[in-house]
């Protein structure tokens, strides 16, 4: 069968090389043609690479990197959320990466992998998702590469920011003592909010600015498992309060019908997009107090000196936190 | 349908935050594990984004971004060629992007997106594919992200290089009466080079560095449809020569059973990876005899002062170079 495996080969090449080469090179040249301009972006759109100015990194900064892909049937369903929703998360996961360094966010890197079906309108559609957020967070796009086959949407994002030298804030910096944080209300993302959310890249920002942040990440699958990235990080254990996990709305509707509890939910559920971190007591009073912080600050926990992820629960018990708590129910 | 909707999309954001989620975490521990360190990679894999040092564009170089990504079915067949000449693959045409802006690579970034069947063996398989083309061009892996899902194996890389200010090479710069070369012979990749081929990375920065280089790409598509590009950006035109177009083994092998020319095979296959460049003929001339060159070096065109892309047949008649051109034949 080398002979037919060949032709297969060469048939799907030819598919590359003739109609969709060219396709590409149509919607390539619209990309161009919206992409806004920087003053970092020596050479953007349309050679074999872009090339970035080093005044991106003056005064010693360090880059940034970020890279996610989201794919259709996984982190969203196309048929439903169109192409513009697809295109705006695509770049939202990597601008959620960035704010939880605490960096800023420059120049984005778009790899487009289209089902064959996609109409040259519907990639712009889903580039014009991704621009849109980009140009809120004063970041452009300035290269990337599209391709077509008779799979699924594919969006992969690169994204480059900046961060002053020793400024970054990592997974690995939580002591013992420390209080655990969250900037926002967790679950039922799927009911929306994983499409719509803000990446938190200016409150990041803001709190890396002010406070001496210990360690940082974002919430993107779930409380209970990304905690463990912290501890394992860190090499610290940590103790959630049930009662002090802020719940979205959104979690309690889910609750009504899954037989789930809404705290259950936000511990358990994914893409919240929100940013878990730590900072000593006293630091925490501070910010607590800070009328000035642009978004709600929840202590939901400390960090203790043994590497266990633990939870008090509603009447007070403290047991394990499993991850993803209701894993068992799949399957049955 | 709405609830429908939503447990179908539920269900894949469960299998995304529990099984996989936890796969993910095992697979990135194990290519964490064998990353190699680099001077410029602050913090590499683990975190929620990687941090490079400034020290990556001192002395005022600029970065260079690319990014490309391969597919199954497209770029290669998986179950014919395996994980690791894909995982090569993935970085090799970045690599080869890199060279053609006269780029020197130093880290890079990785996508996976992963069918559910590809178990962990077969992922850090692809991984070493990537890793050990990677040493031999001094780039480590810095970070990236691991997906899975029910659709085909696709592999993003994002590579990032550096080249001194004003150093790198662009498609935009080909002047009138320049000499059109390309680095090795052409067509028939589809028999295996387009999986084995080496990035002519050293040989860009040796001809870049030593020769007034106008212009220069690398050849993805095929001679006819890139040329196109170097036509666009530089708004020239070209004459290529048929008799002067090196061929490959692998195209004569071709045209024994296709009813095409080899020549045929050399102007519209894709996937050779050689540069073609432009540069002016005295600068041609010194280049032709300089022993010192690390690649076969040859002259096949001309640029001109319109906007054509024209070929000199063997017969010695002129006419336009149709892009892929044998296009005609498809769907027959």
């Amino acid at each position: 069968m080398i002979f037919g495996v060949l032709i297969c080969t060469q048939f799907a090449m030819f598919c590359k090389w003739l109609g969709v080469a060219m396709a590409e090179f149509d919607l390539i040249a619209d990309i161009r043609s919206r992409a806004a301009s920087s003053p970092f972006v020596d050479l953007g759109i349309g050679d074999d690479a872009a090339l970035l100015s080093s005044l991106l990194l003056e005064g010693g900064k360090q880059l940034v990197v970020t890279k996610d892909v989201v794919m259709d049937g996984t982190d969203f369903l196309i048929e439903e959320c169109g192409y513009r929703a697809a295109g705006r998360k695509a770049l939202a996961v990597n601008l959620s990466d960035m704010a939880a360094m605490g960096g800023e966010p420059v120049v984005g890197f778009v790899g487009l992998v289209l089902p064959k079906v996609v109409s040259q309108r519907e990639a712009l559609e889903l580039m014009s998702g991704i621009e849109e957020l980009a140009r809120e967070f004063k970041t452009v796009i300035a290269g990337g590469d599209t391709n077509s086959w008779d799979g699924k949407l594919a969006v992969s994002v690169t994204l480059l920011g900046r961060v002053a030298k020793g400024r970054a804030v990592t997974r690995s910096g939580a002591q013992a003592g420390d209080i655990i944080c969250v900037t926002g209300a967790l679950g039922g993302s799927i009911l929306g909010h994983h499409l719509t959310f803000t990446p938190r890249v200016t409150e990041a920002s803001w709190l890396a600015s002010r406070y001496a942040i210990h360690a940082m990440m974002d919430l993107s699958d779930g409380l209970s498992s990304d905690i463990q990235h912290l501890i394992h990080e860190s090499k610290v254990g940590t103790i959630l309060d049930a009662t002090l996990i802020p719940v979205t709305n959104d979690a309690k509707t889910l609750s009504q019908t899954s037989g789930r509890s809404a705290v259950d939910h936000a511990l358990h559920d994914g893409e919240d997009f929100e940013l878990l971190f730590t900072l000593a007591p006293e630091e925490y009073r501070r910010l607590a107090e800070d009328d000035s912080k642009p978004c709600q600050v929840y202590a939901i926990g400390e960090v203790t000196d043994d590497r266990e992820s633990r939870i008090r629960r509603e009447d007070g018990v403290i047991e394990t936190l499993v991850v993803g708590g209701y894993r068992h129910s799949l399957g049955e």
